[in-house]
Formats: structure tokens, C-alpha cells, sequence
């Protein structure tokens, strides 16, 4: 017969202690960070903190919770945008990986990094350029984002046009299961044909098929010069004509595209978020692209394919940067949009993604029906082109107040998913669905899509203890 | 109430016509050819041989044996190694899809392509090349292989080093479940965190929880030039440290790394399959690798670093391939590999993989244990080595009769996989389980991952109805 569930904060924490030790329980004050999501969008106050300081520490508070029917929230560098790593109800326990840190293996000649799921993904970075080789996965989060994080949600960020998306170059994993079994498939093989791709149904889970505790990674060459370009560019059906014209002259050289809108560089200048302009000139919209090459390869050949654009006028100017201070401005100035959005004015923001060559007509329409509805309404829509990856963000109109602002977000989300869905895109590309697109999944997924997700739920968590309500309704 | 099983040979082929029409039904010798495996180890007559001509058909054929209690083999163009697509016993219907042959979409300017399941990856490959596109799976069946197999079986080949197996470009897929619901995931985006990865669930499944109609591919830029080169090597140390040579000259140009034996040539230069010999002079070992480059690429690259690789003593001597005759002559006697066996003599065979760093101890150590257990055999390892997987092959002793040989396979097999354990490795690198390898991946897999890959399949396949006793025993 199964326990009653125990709720009662004190003595669950007791219970909790009891497992891994006091001093990894956390409760009160301590634990409070751990309730809110970075944008103040989700809170909700969780019994206790568990911060386990090994696998096994993980196994036996699975086991406990499932026995005990207490809802777990997996929980990384809290840096997911969809509330996902935070309880959307009482009564649940966090379980943060952060004191899971060892780096079980750093295999330079065979090119394969095991880490565990606390480490954050700039130190797997560091890892890999120390040995000369490149962890490919770079987002603006990534000082703070952990690996199992980054695995339970298939983080993209600007490098996936060239090396994929988290799940691509992830080799393996290690779990623990909701009744505390311990899944061992940290395979450092690049091909391993033996059995379903257990590795795949955990990552972009959101914690709710297991907790990911450490993984195997795939690192890559690391490129001996990188050649980044801000180009100006008149509209986003030019920034695809670029795309195809880098593709067709770069092959996989190319590995960053992202678009912005002039918005972007003016708000970044007025929040002083960066020292200068970027920007070779004025221009509606630019394109900031770069070329990995190595050792056999010969410099200039981004320069060398952006004046064949020129040529064929698809770009109207362009800043190749000429120094590594240059360079990092650029990137800087990709990586403060969110910040820039966040000191202007409230937003209201979109993941989503179409298929490329459509990427200017959601840009138009999405726009168009927006503005219609909140005159004023400052449109931002950049991000990862070549993916067809946009982040649809709109600025509170100067001047309206936050509530009625806020009172219209439904109806402007309606009007983007609408185009989108138009376009045969999806409504999250990598953002995942966390507690904030439940409903929505529910709209737009496949009905029997949404029938297997719910039948591998029940198949490996059969209690609901692992991150309920998340991707799917509890 | 479940109808009683339906096994009486005429009454299927009757419930079967009933469904999908008598013309779609193959019994006799026009189903005799859907009986055996290429190699004709696994032979096993079914009640009939069902062709259905829609999606629609392959529905109603599953929703009838899901309720029948009717075993299904599904079978695509029957090149598989390992008995995945034939009956491993009586009684059982093998669904062909060979009339799913729709091409869905071809969307150059979104690189996707949309192709139903009984299309070739030859046929696959032409349509991307006619839009100057690359559908890059590229392996020795590809003239027969369909894409429903090679989804089934997440298959390999020369091009994973770059492009990763099928999985990897792969970005959605139509399947029907047990059954007979249609699942339809065939999403042409390069990003999509909507809920777990289904599709990666039904790819490598080897047909045991659905039935692939049909899948949407991402397409690669073309290369405009491939480089192309035959290089001498001393061992397999010595190739592992040229792999690690081009890697950091070539970065992301190097496609193809591939090792082979001076036995290879020998060989099909006796059984005429290659009217002269490709290299540039004797050597124990070659690598046969591949530049693919671009518009923006300086040709000259792969021979530029073949010299400093020469200049440090990695290479012995090299043939770059100066003509398309000689390229194509080169890869041509990679792709006879596997006839020159057949016509040399009986061989027993393993599809391996280990870290590539150790891939010279996985080839000393095998070699070593075999010949010590049947002197005279003729050892014959070869392939993927950028990916660490070898095609570990041993040919019948010159003089010894085919059933003494045959009698020591079991041995042969655990010398070999008792060195692959040893070294990390894996028992299936690319050709799956099938029936072959079920009993060896209950010894050599995670206990835990097996509980798993059983839950799943009744999850998914509550009646078993679905290529039973294939991957996990029935």
C-alpha cells in the first residue's frame, strides 16, 4: 500500500533530511531563489529545496517520492523561459542539480566530454578549449544554464545551423528514473545501433521522464579563425537570399546567422549595453554571419562571398570585423537584446520557427495583424534566421501602462500562433513548453502525438511524481 | 472480446484481400522472394506478403492484426544484415511498403525533402541532386534500400562522419501505430521543442512500435568539389593519428574517412571487381578519405594537407584521385567489399564500434584472439573510422570446409565482443539487432535501459503485434 502524500512542509523536510543529510536540504529564506523563473512570470513557493551532492543522493529521493507520492520539480541554472524548472502549484519539492559537478571525462583524442548535470555550459566550454576543441553550444544564457538543463529542454542558440541543436551532439546520458532506478547510457560512441534511442525521450523532456544526472558529449574540431560580418540588409526576404548565397559559397563554413532589426543597435546605445555601433551604416535590418575555418582553409572567404552579394545586390553594406574587439561587439550586441527589451519596457515575446524560406512572410504578417490590434506596439523580432528561428517580441507602446498592455498578451499570442500555424511552424523551437504552453500544445499538436506523449508518461512515471503539469497537464 | 488468432493460411490471405484488395496480396512464389535476408541466414515463409498502395491501406491492415492478433513483419527493400525484415517464425504477414512511393515535397529553397517510405535512398539522393541539393546518406545497398528501412534501422554509411546517421538529418516522420492510428509528425522545421522526440523513438525501432510511411529530411548544400584521396598508412595507429591530421586541417570539409586493407584490393582485383588497382603503391593499410568543398573553398585543400601529413610521417605515400574515373574507381572498391568476400569464401561478420582512439587496440587484440582460436582464418576488418565503427570480418581458412568454420562462430563472436566490452564499444554500430544480435543485447546492454525499451514496447504495442521477437525477445 502506498503512503499517504506528505505534504506537511516540516515534516517532509525532516524526511528529506533524513535521505541527504540536513545541510542539503534547504527551506525558508535559501530556498526562495529557487521558486521564481527569470522573468518574475512564474512563482511558486516549493515545501523544500533538495540539493543532492551525488547520483546516488538522487536515486534515493526519487525512490522516497514516488513511494511517497510527493511532486518533484528538477530544477538547473533557472534560466528556462516557460516556467518549466519551477512548481506551478504547492505542496512539491525542487531538486537542484547544482552540487552535480564532476567532469567523469575529458577524452581529447576521441573527442567525447562526460560531465555531470550541474556544470553550467561555459565551463564545458572552457573544458573543451582548453584541449583545443570546441563544445559547440553557445546561447546568451550560458553562464548560468546547466547541462541537464540545457538536455531537458534541447537548447538551440546561435551555433545550431552548423553543429545542431543539444540532442544532436549529446551521446549519451545518465538518469535516474521516477521510482530511483539508474538508467547508465553515458555511451561515448558515435554510433551505437542497439535498441530505441532511450537518450532522445529523455532530452527535451523537461524533467518530467526522468533527471538527467550526467551526459556524454560529442566535441568538434575547434575552428583556427572565425570571419564575422554585420551586413546590412533592406528587408528579411533579402536576409534569405544572403542565407542561400553564404550557404551555396560557404557550405558548413557557415555556422552563425541570426538577423536583427535596427531596433536592437538603438535601444542597446540608449541602455549603453554597448560602447559603440557595430554597424558599418544605417540600415532596417542586418544579418551578423560567421565563418568557422581551419587549418587548410584560406582567410577571407567570408569576405570574399559578401562581395559577390554585393554584387548581385542582395546586401547594401557591410562590417567585417577586422579586429577580435570588433568581433566581440558584434556577439555582445546579439547577446544584450534580451536586456536591452527588458530595461526599455515590458514585452511580450514568441519562440517560434517556420520553415526558412518563410521566415519574411511571418515577419510581415505576424506584424501586421499585431500592430492592428495594439497601435503603437513596437514589433522586435530577430534571432536564429538560418533555423528559421525567430524570437517575435513586441515592446509595450510608449506611453500605454503595463495592465492594459498586459490585458491584451492572449490576443496578440492568438495573432502570432495564427500566422505561424499558417505557415506550418512551431509554436516553440526552443524554448520547450514548461508550464507556459500547456494549453497551447494541447491546440496545435497532433491528437495522437499528444495520445503517445501521455502513454510514455504513464509507461515510465506511472505516479506523476516527476515535474507534473509540465509539458503535459498533470 | 479479442478475436481468436487468425493463423489458418487462406483465411488471412482472404481477411488480407478483404482490406487492401487480392491484387495487393502475395501468396506462393510471388511472396517467396520476401522470405530470405540478402545473406540467406534467416529464412522463414510468412502466411502472405501484404502491399498496401496507401497510408490508409497500412492503417487498416494494423487495426485489423492489432485485433486479430496478427504478427506483422514489416519489410522495406530487404538489404538489412541482421533478419529485422523477414519472420523469425510461422505464422506471421510481412507488410511490404514498396508501393508507398510518393514524393511529398521537394522544397529547395527550405532544404526539405517529404518522401513516403518505399522510395530508395538512390531515388532520394537524385531528387536532392537535381535541385543541387545533398541528401546525404550515402551506403553500399543504397540502390535498393528504402526509406522506411533505413529510418527503421537508423542506418550508417560513408557520410556520417559529416551528416550523422539517418537520425540526424531526419526531421520528421508519419508512422502508424499498432493500432492503426496514424501519427503524423512529418514537420519540414529545423526546430521544434513541442513535446518529446517521437520521431527518434520510432527511428532505429527496427519496425517493433510503428510503421514509417513517411519522413521529411533536411537537404545539404551540394558540394561544388570533392578531393578525394587513396593514402598509405603503416597500421591503424597511423590512420587514427592522419584522421586527427585532417580533422584539424580539414575541420567540417573532411566527409569521409574510411579504413581498408591491402586484402581489399588484392581481392577485387582477383575476382575482377575493379579493373585495376586505385592506390599508389603497396601498404599493409589505406585510408580512402574525402574533402567536400564549396563555393568559397580554395581547391587543393586535401592534397595541401595530405603533404604536411606525409612531411610528419603520418602517410607513406598517396594516390589523389587527379579525375572523376579515378574517384569513382576508388569508391567503387570500397563499395565491393562486400562481394569480393562473398565470392571469396564463406566469412562470419561483425558490425562493431569503439571510441576512435581505440580503434587500433580493438583491431590488434580481435585479430589476435581469432587467429588463436582458428588458425589460418583471414581476418578482414574495414570502414567507418572517423565514426570508430569497423565492419569486423573474418573469411573461412583457405582448405577448411564451410561446416567446421561455421561451427566456431560463437566463438569467434565472443573473442570479438569480449574485446569491444573490454574497450567501451558497442555490438551493433549500424546494422541494429534484428533477430541476430537479440540474446547478445540482453548480455552486453544496462539492465535498466532493457526494463525500459520493454516498457516502452508494450506501451506502444500493448498486443505485440509489431515485428515481434526483433530487438527484444517476443
Amino acid at each position: 500500500m502506498r503512503d499517504e502524500p506528505k505534504t506537511e512542509p516540516k515534516a517532509v523536510a525532516e524526511a528529506l533530511a533524513g535521505l541527504i543529510g540536513a545541510g542539503n536540504v534547504l527551506t525558508g529564506a535559501a530556498a526562495a531563489a529557487h521558486f521564481e523563473e527569470p522573468r518574475g512570470l512564474y512563482h511558486q513557493k516549493a515545501l523544500a529545496v533538495a540539493t543532492p551532492r551525488s547520483v546516488a543522493d538522487v536515486q534515493k529521493l526519487l525512490a522516497w517520492a514516488n513511494g511517497a507520492g510527493v511532486k518533484i520539480v528538477p530544477q538547473g541554472g533557472n534560466t528556462g523561459l516557460v516556467g518549466g524548472q519551477v512548481p506551478d502549484r504547492a505542496g512539491e519539492v525542487i531538486v537542484s542539480l547544482r552540487h552535480l559537478r564532476d567532469v567523469r571525462e575529458v577524452d581529447a583524442e576521441a573527442g567525447v566530454l562526460i560531465v555531470e548535470a550541474g556544470l553550467t555550459v561555459a565551463e564545458a566550454q572552457r573544458i573543451a578549449e582548453q584541449r583545443g576543441l570546441l563544445f559547440p553550444l553557445s546561447l546568451g544564457s550560458e553562464g548560468s544554464a546547466q547541462i541537464g538543463g540545457v538536455l531537458s529542454t534541447n537548447a538551440g542558440g546561435v551555433n545550431v545551423l552548423a553543429y545542431g541543436n543539444t540532442r544532436d551532439f549529446c551521446l549519451g546520458i545518465e538518469a535516474v528514473l521516477a521510482d530511483g532506478r539508474l538508467y547508465q547510457g553515458l555511451s561515448p560512441l558515435r554510433k551505437d545501433n542497439t535498441g530505441y534511442s532511450l537518450r532522445n525521450l529523455f532530452i527535451g523532456a523537461e524533467g518530467t521522464l526522468g533527471i538527467i544526472t550526467a551526459a556524454s558529449f560529442r566535441l568538434y574540431p575547434r575552428p583556427v579563425l572565425f570571419e564575422t560580418a554585420l551586413v546590412n540588409v533592406a528587408s528579411p526576404a533579402e536576409a534569405v537570399r544572403l542565407y542561400e548565397h553564404l550557404r551555396a559559397a560557404g557550405g558548413n563554413r557557415l555556422t552563425s546567422i541570426e538577423l536583427l532589426p535596427r531596433f536592437a543597435i538603438e535601444l542597446e546605445l540608449k541602455h549603453e549595453l554597448i560602447e559603440r555601433d557595430p554597424s558599418a551604416s544605417m540600415s532596417p535590418w542586418y544579418v551578423l554571419c560567421e565563418f568557422s575555418l581551419f587549418g587548410a582553409d584560406a582567410p577571407g572567404a567570408l569576405a570574399a562571398a559578401l562581395e559577390g552579394a554585393l554584387e548581385k545586390g542582395i546586401v547594401t553594406d557591410a562590417a567585417i570585423a577586422e579586429t577580435l574587439g570588433h568581433r566581440a561587439l558584434m556577439w555582445k550586441m546579439r547577446e544584450a537584446i534580451s536586456e536591452c527589451q527588458t530595461r526599455e519596457a515590458d514585452s511580450i515575446k514568441h519562440d517560434v520557427s517556420v520553415p526558412v524560406a518563410a521566415v519574411p512572410a511571418l515577419i510581415e504578417e505576424a506584424i501586421a495583424s499585431v500592430v492592428k490590434l495594439v497601435p503603437g506596439i513596437r514589433p522586435f523580432a530577430f534571432g536564429h534566421m538560418g533555423d528559421g528561428n525567430i524570437h517575435f517580441d513586441f515592446l509595450q507602446p510608449v506611453g500605454m501602462e503595463g495592465p492594459p498592455f498586459r490585458s491584451q498578451e492572449a490576443e496578440i499570442h492568438a495573432a502570432v500562433y495564427g500566422v505561424v500555424a499558417k505557415l506550418g511552424g512551431s509554436v516553440s523551437a526552443e524554448h520547450g513548453i514548461g508550464q507556459m504552453k500547456v494549453h497551447l500544445l494541447e491546440e496545435v499538436k497532433d491528437p495522437v502525438a499528444l495520445e503517445m506523449m501521455r502513454a510514455l508518461k504513464r509507461a515510465l512515471d506511472p505516479n506523476n511524481i516527476l515535474n507534473p503539469g509540465k509539458v503535459l497537464r498533470g
